[in-house]
Protein backbone atom coordinates (compact mmCIF):
# COMPACT_ATOMS: atom_id res chain seq x y z
CA UNK A 1 0.00 0.00 0.00
CA UNK A 2 1.19 3.30 -1.21
CA UNK A 3 0.05 7.01 0.15
CA UNK A 4 0.32 10.07 -2.29
CA UNK A 5 1.29 13.31 0.69
CA UNK A 6 1.78 17.02 0.23
CA UNK A 7 1.83 19.90 2.17
CA UNK A 8 0.74 23.60 1.23
CA UNK A 9 0.34 26.40 3.78
CA UNK A 10 -2.57 29.07 2.81
CA UNK A 11 -2.01 32.28 3.97
CA UNK A 12 -5.53 33.16 6.05
CA UNK A 13 -6.04 33.89 9.96
CA UNK A 14 -7.99 31.01 10.44
CA UNK A 15 -8.64 27.20 9.19
CA UNK A 16 -12.94 28.19 8.67
CA UNK A 17 -12.20 29.23 4.77
CA UNK A 18 -10.28 26.19 3.92
CA UNK A 19 -12.71 24.25 5.68
CA UNK A 20 -15.53 25.59 3.65
CA UNK A 21 -13.40 24.37 0.40
CA UNK A 22 -13.57 21.16 1.45
CA UNK A 23 -16.81 20.83 2.85
CA UNK A 24 -19.50 22.46 0.56
CA UNK A 25 -20.00 21.80 -3.10
CA UNK A 26 -19.75 25.35 -3.99
CA UNK A 27 -16.04 25.95 -2.11
CA UNK A 28 -15.17 22.43 -3.71
CA UNK A 29 -16.44 23.50 -7.57
CA UNK A 30 -14.16 26.32 -7.01
CA UNK A 31 -10.93 24.52 -7.16
CA UNK A 32 -11.28 21.33 -7.92
CA UNK A 33 -13.64 20.46 -10.70
CA UNK A 34 -16.52 22.82 -11.46
CA UNK A 35 -18.58 19.98 -12.27
CA UNK A 36 -19.34 18.93 -8.48
CA UNK A 37 -22.57 17.93 -7.22
CA UNK A 38 -24.01 15.57 -4.14
CA UNK A 39 -23.68 15.79 -0.09
CA UNK A 40 -20.99 17.31 1.51
CA UNK A 41 -22.54 15.64 5.13
CA UNK A 42 -21.51 12.91 6.61
CA UNK A 43 -22.27 9.56 5.19
CA UNK A 44 -23.38 11.56 1.88
CA UNK A 45 -21.86 11.31 -1.58
CA UNK A 46 -19.90 14.09 -3.76
CA UNK A 47 -19.84 13.56 -7.32
CA UNK A 48 -16.71 14.89 -9.03
CA UNK A 49 -16.73 14.86 -13.05
CA UNK A 50 -13.66 15.81 -15.34
CA UNK A 51 -13.48 15.81 -18.94
CA UNK A 52 -12.16 12.42 -18.97
CA UNK A 53 -14.22 11.07 -16.03
CA UNK A 54 -14.85 11.51 -12.23
CA UNK A 55 -15.01 10.01 -8.69
CA UNK A 56 -17.61 9.56 -6.11
CA UNK A 57 -16.46 10.14 -3.04
CA UNK A 58 -18.52 9.17 0.16
CA UNK A 59 -17.92 11.05 3.10
CA UNK A 60 -16.24 9.11 5.92
CA UNK A 61 -16.02 11.97 8.92
CA UNK A 62 -15.49 15.80 9.02
CA UNK A 63 -14.58 18.24 12.39
CA UNK A 64 -14.86 21.78 12.22
CA UNK A 65 -11.59 23.17 10.95
CA UNK A 66 -9.22 20.37 11.69
CA UNK A 67 -10.83 16.93 9.84
CA UNK A 68 -11.81 15.99 6.29
CA UNK A 69 -12.04 12.25 5.23
CA UNK A 70 -13.78 10.77 2.05
CA UNK A 71 -13.64 7.02 0.56
CA UNK A 72 -13.33 6.71 -2.88
CA UNK A 73 -16.55 4.38 -3.96
CA UNK A 74 -16.83 4.97 -7.48
CA UNK A 75 -14.15 5.80 -10.35
CA UNK A 76 -11.47 4.53 -12.08
CA UNK A 77 -10.32 0.97 -10.68
CA UNK A 78 -6.93 2.29 -8.92
CA UNK A 79 -9.04 4.48 -7.06
CA UNK A 80 -12.01 2.47 -5.52
CA UNK A 81 -11.80 1.64 -1.86
CA UNK A 82 -8.47 4.60 -1.83
CA UNK A 83 -8.87 7.11 1.10
CA UNK A 84 -8.22 10.58 0.96
CA UNK A 85 -7.72 12.70 4.22
CA UNK A 86 -7.38 16.46 4.70
CA UNK A 87 -5.69 17.61 8.19
CA UNK A 88 -5.97 21.58 8.76
CA UNK A 89 -4.11 23.22 12.21
CA UNK A 90 -3.54 26.75 12.29
CA UNK A 91 -0.01 28.39 12.51
CA UNK A 92 0.49 31.90 13.00
CA UNK A 93 -1.02 33.15 9.67
CA UNK A 94 -1.23 30.13 7.54
CA UNK A 95 -3.32 27.38 7.73
CA UNK A 96 -1.67 24.01 7.16
CA UNK A 97 -2.89 22.04 5.03
CA UNK A 98 -1.81 18.22 5.24
CA UNK A 99 -3.04 15.76 2.95
CA UNK A 100 -3.12 12.22 2.28
CA UNK A 101 -4.87 9.82 -0.42
CA UNK A 102 -3.88 6.56 0.89
CA UNK A 103 -4.10 2.96 0.27
CA UNK A 104 -2.88 2.59 -3.63
CA UNK A 105 -2.46 -1.12 -4.24
CA UNK A 106 0.90 -0.39 -6.29
CA UNK A 107 2.86 2.64 -7.16
CA UNK A 108 1.52 2.61 -10.85
CA UNK A 109 2.56 5.16 -13.49
CA UNK A 110 -0.95 6.64 -12.79
CA UNK A 111 -0.55 6.93 -9.18
CA UNK A 112 2.43 9.28 -10.32
CA UNK A 113 0.23 11.57 -12.46
CA UNK A 114 -2.48 11.78 -9.72
CA UNK A 115 0.50 12.99 -6.94
CA UNK A 116 1.46 15.81 -9.56
CA UNK A 117 -1.87 16.70 -10.21
CA UNK A 118 -3.06 16.97 -6.70
CA UNK A 119 -0.27 19.35 -5.99
CA UNK A 120 -1.47 21.71 -8.56
CA UNK A 121 -5.33 20.89 -7.33
CA UNK A 122 -3.88 21.64 -3.46
CA UNK A 123 -2.10 25.49 -5.49
CA UNK A 124 -6.06 25.35 -6.63
CA UNK A 125 -7.31 25.79 -3.49
CA UNK A 126 -4.12 27.39 -1.59
CA UNK A 127 -4.91 30.48 -4.58
CA UNK A 128 -8.82 30.41 -4.04
CA UNK A 129 -8.65 31.53 -0.31
CA UNK A 130 -5.86 33.62 -0.72
CA UNK A 131 -6.94 35.33 -3.98
CA UNK A 132 -10.36 34.51 -4.10
CA UNK A 133 -9.84 32.60 -7.15
CA UNK A 134 -8.84 28.88 -8.04
CA UNK A 135 -8.15 26.81 -10.77
CA UNK A 136 -10.79 23.94 -10.79
CA UNK A 137 -11.05 21.79 -14.08
CA UNK A 138 -11.61 22.86 -16.83
CA UNK A 139 -9.69 25.56 -16.44
CA UNK A 140 -7.12 23.34 -14.26
CA UNK A 141 -3.09 23.30 -15.20
CA UNK A 142 -2.00 20.93 -17.01
CA UNK A 143 0.78 18.55 -15.78
CA UNK A 144 0.81 16.43 -19.18
CA UNK A 145 -1.83 16.00 -21.92
CA UNK A 146 -4.43 14.94 -21.73
CA UNK A 147 -4.55 14.85 -18.01
CA UNK B 1 10.27 2.78 3.92
CA UNK B 2 8.05 5.33 1.26
CA UNK B 3 8.91 7.54 -1.70
CA UNK B 4 7.79 10.48 -3.45
CA UNK B 5 6.67 9.95 -7.02
CA UNK B 6 5.37 12.61 -9.81
CA UNK B 7 4.81 12.27 -13.49
CA UNK B 8 4.95 15.15 -16.02
CA UNK B 9 4.70 15.53 -20.07
CA UNK B 10 7.01 17.78 -21.33
CA UNK B 11 6.22 18.89 -25.21
CA UNK B 12 9.29 18.49 -26.78
CA UNK B 13 10.00 15.91 -29.66
CA UNK B 14 12.83 13.72 -28.04
CA UNK B 15 14.01 13.40 -24.68
CA UNK B 16 17.31 15.40 -25.36
CA UNK B 17 16.10 18.64 -24.20
CA UNK B 18 14.67 16.85 -20.78
CA UNK B 19 17.86 14.97 -20.20
CA UNK B 20 20.29 17.86 -20.81
CA UNK B 21 18.37 19.80 -18.12
CA UNK B 22 19.28 16.85 -15.73
CA UNK B 23 22.80 16.40 -16.53
CA UNK B 24 24.31 19.96 -17.35
CA UNK B 25 24.77 22.33 -14.49
CA UNK B 26 23.41 24.79 -16.69
CA UNK B 27 20.31 23.04 -17.45
CA UNK B 28 19.71 21.99 -13.23
CA UNK B 29 20.27 25.78 -12.29
CA UNK B 30 17.80 26.42 -14.80
CA UNK B 31 15.01 24.85 -13.03
CA UNK B 32 16.18 23.75 -9.67
CA UNK B 33 18.01 26.33 -7.96
CA UNK B 34 20.39 29.02 -9.80
CA UNK B 35 23.08 28.06 -7.39
CA UNK B 36 24.27 24.68 -8.59
CA UNK B 37 27.60 24.04 -8.71
CA UNK B 38 29.65 20.18 -8.95
CA UNK B 39 29.88 17.65 -11.77
CA UNK B 40 27.12 15.54 -13.45
CA UNK B 41 28.99 12.96 -14.28
CA UNK B 42 29.04 9.56 -12.88
CA UNK B 43 30.33 9.52 -9.57
CA UNK B 44 30.55 13.76 -9.08
CA UNK B 45 28.54 15.26 -6.69
CA UNK B 46 26.44 18.21 -7.40
CA UNK B 47 25.67 20.53 -4.83
CA UNK B 48 22.59 22.83 -4.90
CA UNK B 49 21.89 25.07 -2.40
CA UNK B 50 18.92 26.96 -1.71
CA UNK B 51 18.48 30.04 0.97
CA UNK B 52 17.14 27.82 3.63
CA UNK B 53 20.22 25.03 2.69
CA UNK B 54 20.71 22.56 0.14
CA UNK B 55 22.00 19.25 -0.55
CA UNK B 56 25.18 17.24 -2.37
CA UNK B 57 23.72 14.40 -4.75
CA UNK B 58 26.25 12.21 -6.07
CA UNK B 59 25.43 10.87 -9.44
CA UNK B 60 24.86 7.08 -9.06
CA UNK B 61 23.71 6.50 -13.04
CA UNK B 62 22.87 8.37 -16.06
CA UNK B 63 21.92 6.78 -19.77
CA UNK B 64 21.47 9.18 -22.51
CA UNK B 65 17.84 10.59 -22.89
CA UNK B 66 16.37 7.75 -20.53
CA UNK B 67 18.02 7.56 -16.99
CA UNK B 68 19.59 10.03 -13.99
CA UNK B 69 20.19 8.48 -10.48
CA UNK B 70 21.75 10.79 -7.68
CA UNK B 71 22.02 9.97 -3.94
CA UNK B 72 21.53 12.40 -1.21
CA UNK B 73 25.16 12.43 0.31
CA UNK B 74 24.54 15.54 2.43
CA UNK B 75 21.64 17.71 3.42
CA UNK B 76 18.53 17.47 5.80
CA UNK B 77 18.88 14.15 8.04
CA UNK B 78 15.44 12.86 6.48
CA UNK B 79 17.11 13.02 3.10
CA UNK B 80 20.24 11.73 3.62
CA UNK B 81 20.97 7.91 2.28
CA UNK B 82 17.77 8.59 0.04
CA UNK B 83 17.76 8.29 -4.22
CA UNK B 84 16.33 10.72 -6.81
CA UNK B 85 15.49 8.96 -9.59
CA UNK B 86 14.51 9.96 -13.16
CA UNK B 87 13.22 7.83 -15.86
CA UNK B 88 12.34 9.67 -19.67
CA UNK B 89 10.56 8.31 -22.51
CA UNK B 90 8.83 9.40 -25.57
CA UNK B 91 5.61 8.74 -26.30
CA UNK B 92 4.49 11.11 -29.52
CA UNK B 93 5.49 14.87 -28.78
CA UNK B 94 6.04 14.06 -25.23
CA UNK B 95 8.75 13.39 -23.14
CA UNK B 96 6.99 11.22 -19.78
CA UNK B 97 9.25 12.31 -16.92
CA UNK B 98 8.71 9.76 -14.00
CA UNK B 99 10.16 10.82 -11.10
CA UNK B 100 10.75 9.04 -7.63
CA UNK B 101 12.41 10.33 -4.51
CA UNK B 102 12.73 7.10 -3.23
CA UNK B 103 13.93 5.54 0.51
CA UNK B 104 12.22 7.91 2.80
CA UNK B 105 12.85 6.61 6.37
CA UNK B 106 9.24 8.11 7.42
CA UNK B 107 6.13 9.84 6.15
CA UNK B 108 7.24 12.82 8.37
CA UNK B 109 5.39 16.12 7.64
CA UNK B 110 8.61 17.37 6.24
CA UNK B 111 8.20 14.54 3.79
CA UNK B 112 5.02 15.59 2.58
CA UNK B 113 6.02 19.54 2.09
CA UNK B 114 8.55 17.83 -0.39
CA UNK B 115 5.99 16.13 -2.23
CA UNK B 116 4.28 19.13 -3.41
CA UNK B 117 7.38 21.18 -3.54
CA UNK B 118 8.67 18.71 -5.81
CA UNK B 119 5.80 18.74 -8.23
CA UNK B 120 6.43 22.78 -8.22
CA UNK B 121 10.26 22.25 -9.32
CA UNK B 122 8.70 19.41 -12.28
CA UNK B 123 6.52 21.99 -13.59
CA UNK B 124 9.41 24.51 -14.05
CA UNK B 125 10.83 21.80 -15.41
CA UNK B 126 8.46 21.23 -18.11
CA UNK B 127 8.41 25.20 -18.52
CA UNK B 128 12.17 25.17 -18.83
CA UNK B 129 12.18 22.97 -21.61
CA UNK B 130 8.45 24.37 -23.24
CA UNK B 131 9.33 28.06 -23.08
CA UNK B 132 12.76 28.54 -22.61
CA UNK B 133 12.00 29.74 -18.53
CA UNK B 134 12.08 27.69 -15.46
CA UNK B 135 11.39 29.00 -12.07
CA UNK B 136 13.99 27.80 -10.28
CA UNK B 137 15.10 29.03 -6.57
CA UNK B 138 15.08 32.38 -5.10
CA UNK B 139 12.45 32.46 -8.14
CA UNK B 140 10.51 29.32 -6.84
CA UNK B 141 6.86 29.02 -6.75
CA UNK B 142 6.39 29.05 -2.91
CA UNK B 143 3.85 25.88 -1.24
CA UNK B 144 4.35 27.63 2.05
CA UNK B 145 6.18 30.31 3.67
CA UNK B 146 9.19 30.11 4.32
CA UNK B 147 10.09 27.16 2.03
Amino acid sequence: MVDILHRVGVVTPSPEKVYDALTTVEGLASWWTDDTTGSAEVGGVLQFRFPPGGFDMKVLDRRDSELVRWEVVDGPTEWVGTTVEWNLRQDGDHTIVMFKHKGWREPVEFMHHCGTKWATYLMSLKALVETGKGAPSPNDVHVAYPD
